[in-house]
């Protein structure tokens, strides 16, 4: 099952629907030309994404239903288990009436990416046979055969108490860390919450200091209850950066709106700097050399939980609009939105996830960095994973067959050319990084 | 592409190619009804497998290459790496000039196996790719987009100093634990050892005392070095059960000649008891009823390491053949070897392989106990695994989609009927388990 969305059928539409044959996996080779750096000098142009109405109507009367040419959603269809305005009432009521869980903050983090269909086609916290195919497969066999991939377990965790509170009802009220109702988790299932082996299989270490597992898994109870969700309203924030959240629909509606024929997206957690931008930009003039039209790049800063010292969300977002105010990036070929979900720090396992997440939000190129999610050992004088292995296990990895990975090359300042470049080892000493330590810190991890 | 023997054209040959429809999945759920135990009574009959001249030629003058019934091994072929003998001279002469790695006696069983073709696809150690996708996937892609289950990571590990002697020669020799020469292993690549991330991603513990870790992970080298085998010679270890360690190929032929069309393999690394025997004889009154003409069971005793408080290989060996002896099981539709694979005791991850390997034995039905492949945790009074995780894991295992998984039912001794029957909760006072301690000592773990 594809997307559909309605459109009127002028001459332009017909962009969806070109080059077929760029969907098909294209080796990363087939990028790696030696480009020039290119620095844009747009006008300064304010905030790229506004709530305007699109420019081509969704539902005309005279529309015809025509494929999107974004890739498809894992599943088939973005989830979306957000309740309908008109039966919020009625829910709410329902909600009330049942056996209650109460939620930590990444928990609601989770409804959040749920609710929105990031993790399609996931409908909810994961079950035991999605939390064990997560754990040892890091992907979904579907009814019908086709896999997905799933790298990171998506569970909720309840404690002994909570656990005989709800005994055997089906359905549960999930409550915020501030009393509100926020959901109903259906037919539900409990198991156990083995988190040693959890920690294991995830993070491929179990040494102490891992800053997810030390904040929400080591307080965490002892067993899991998965179903399926219906959020009784959007999760908001009200941090000023709502309007920044956009949904996979929101991302899709807009890509669509720019007649977007390739999607390219870079997750960060960290500041953007003219590295990053150099290579954003080199990246979207390959892709037009490849033949494609209209390449945008998805600017995807992640949102939700992050460590302690990295940089907070709202002086990122800030800093990333001021690149795009300065012209460095351009607006109308870049889109700047927030993923919602929290950060596992858990390297090769977990940038499976970020990659899955853009696809079902219609990036069909993902651009990997060295040592993606990755960070130092917890206990030990050395990268917790080896660089190399989270684009190495990103391109092996199962359900994300369709999406085309792009390594990340390495820009740093040539002290020759006088402006930022690729990297070449065959002349280091020419070459300054930005921060002054480490190749790490260009990393997009 | 499917294994061909060739065969004289007797109307009995008919029956290879029966019941297609049986190759599909069939639910355990459609072999779970109640049985009445069975006892065979057959007269003695001595050592069932025997290196008579099959009853079926297989290259005979008026014979023509039909297509076995057996289940397709992994990647279509069976691997088989060992040097053909007129080659054996010049291949040990080339060895000999190579550099070399000494191999500890754990590697000297995994040259076994791979050499046999038990880890087809695999020809030879992994190379990083492989590895990796083991340890994240449980699986390998293949170049043709399939899928094949790999759930253990099948690697040789090396010191600095054997790597700094490697410099940058690709093909090295292998010598056993005795100096003896015993293959060569071509075009390597050499990668990192990370001890901690494998312990952790294929046990999901890294707590110390586990046995295969103790013993050949830690004191091991760190680097791993993968390539494909040349084996100069089959591996014997001339301990008098030589002659019970069949190939895959040997399997299949034995498998053929029988005319089996359903095998199902029972591993174990234990001794037989009857609760085992009334399973097993269960199971093939179960396929006959499903339509199955002679289905063979593949008793397959483990025969490479195992921990030191489990029965040594010899005295189970002789434990196998006096069940046989006894009538117990019915030496005409059982075939006894030993699996030569060593015991990794990582549950869920070490069932697939276990599972998988038989596949490629010809096995298209496997019996899974209760934790399989399990221990008790080696610092904690628990399992280590969730006793049920292993069939769970197993049934959705990806590349063991052709595999029939049927799950152990639980047998002890009904005081009542006063024999071995299927254990009945609703009366459980009148059971006696064999051991008199717990369900999980009955298990074929």
């Amino acid at each position: 099952m594809s997307l559909t969305i309605k459109l009127t059928t002028t001459p332009h539409i017909i962009n969806l629907n070109l080059h077929p044959k760029h969907r098909t996996k294209i080796p990363a080779y087939s990028l790696g030309v030696r480009p020039k750096p290119i620095y844009h000098s747009n006008a300064l142009i304010s905030i790229l994404y506004n709530n305007k109405q699109p420019r081509m109507s969704q539902a005309s009367a005279s529309g015809s239903v025509i494929k999107s040419s974004l890739i498809e959603p894992d599943g088939g269809v973005v989830v979306d288990v957000i309740v309908p305005e008109c039966e919020r009432g009625s829910k709410t009521l329902e909600a009330e009436s049942l056996p209650k869980v109460r939620l930590a903050r990444i928990d609601v983090e989770w409804v959040h990416v749920i609710s929105e269909g990031w993790a399609s086609p996931l409908k909810g916290f994961m079950r035991e046979n999605e939390y064990l195919q997560s754990l040892h497969f890091n992907s979904l066999r579907m009814e019908n055969g086709t896999v997905v991939n799933m790298s990171l377990p998506i569970v909720l965790a309840i404690d002994d108490e909570t656990k005989e509170n709800i005994g055997s009802a089906k359905d549960v009220g999930l409550v915020g860390p501030d009393g509100d109702l926020l959901a109903i988790l259906r037919s539900t299932e409990i198991y156990k919450h083995n988190k040693e082996e959890r920690i294991a299989r995830t993070w491929g270490t179990t040494a102490p200091g891992l800053p997810y597992v030390e904040e929400f898994i080591t307080p965490a109870g002892n067993w899991l209850i998965g179903g399926d969700l219906e959020v009784l309203k959007p999760i908001k924030y009200n941090d000023g950066l709502d309007h920044f959240r956009l949904s996979p629909q929101q991302l899709r509606k807009e890509f669509d709106r720019r007649q977007a024929d390739a999607v390219f997206a870079f997750q960060l957690r960290n500041p953007v700097h003219n590295g990053h931008a150099l290579l954003m930009n080199d990246t979207r003039r390959r892709l037009l050399e490849l033949g494609y039209k209209n390449p945008i790049l998805l600017l995807h800063p992640l949102g939700g939980f992050t460590k302690a010292d990295d940089v907070p969300l709202a002086v990122r977002m800030e800093q990333h609009s001021k690149v795009l105010e300065d012209g460095v990036l351009d607006p109308e070929t870049t889109v700047v939105a927030i993923f919602p979900s929290p950060m596992h720090y858990a390297g090769p396992t977990e940038v499976q996830w970020h990659a899955k997440a853009r696809i079902n939000a219609g990036a069909n190129f993902y651009i990997v960095g060295r040592d993606p999610a990755g960070m130092g050992h917890p206990t030990e004088k050395r990268d917790l994973y080896d660089p190399d292995h989270g684009k190495k296990v990103l391109s092996m990895a199962p359900g994300l067959e369709k999406l085309n990975v792009l390594p990340f090359r390495v820009a740093a300042y040539d002290t020759v050319a006088k402006k930022m470049a690729f990297f070449d080892p065959s002349r280091s000493k020419d070459f300054l990084f930005i921060s002054g330590t480490k190749v790490g810190t260009i990393s997009g991890r």
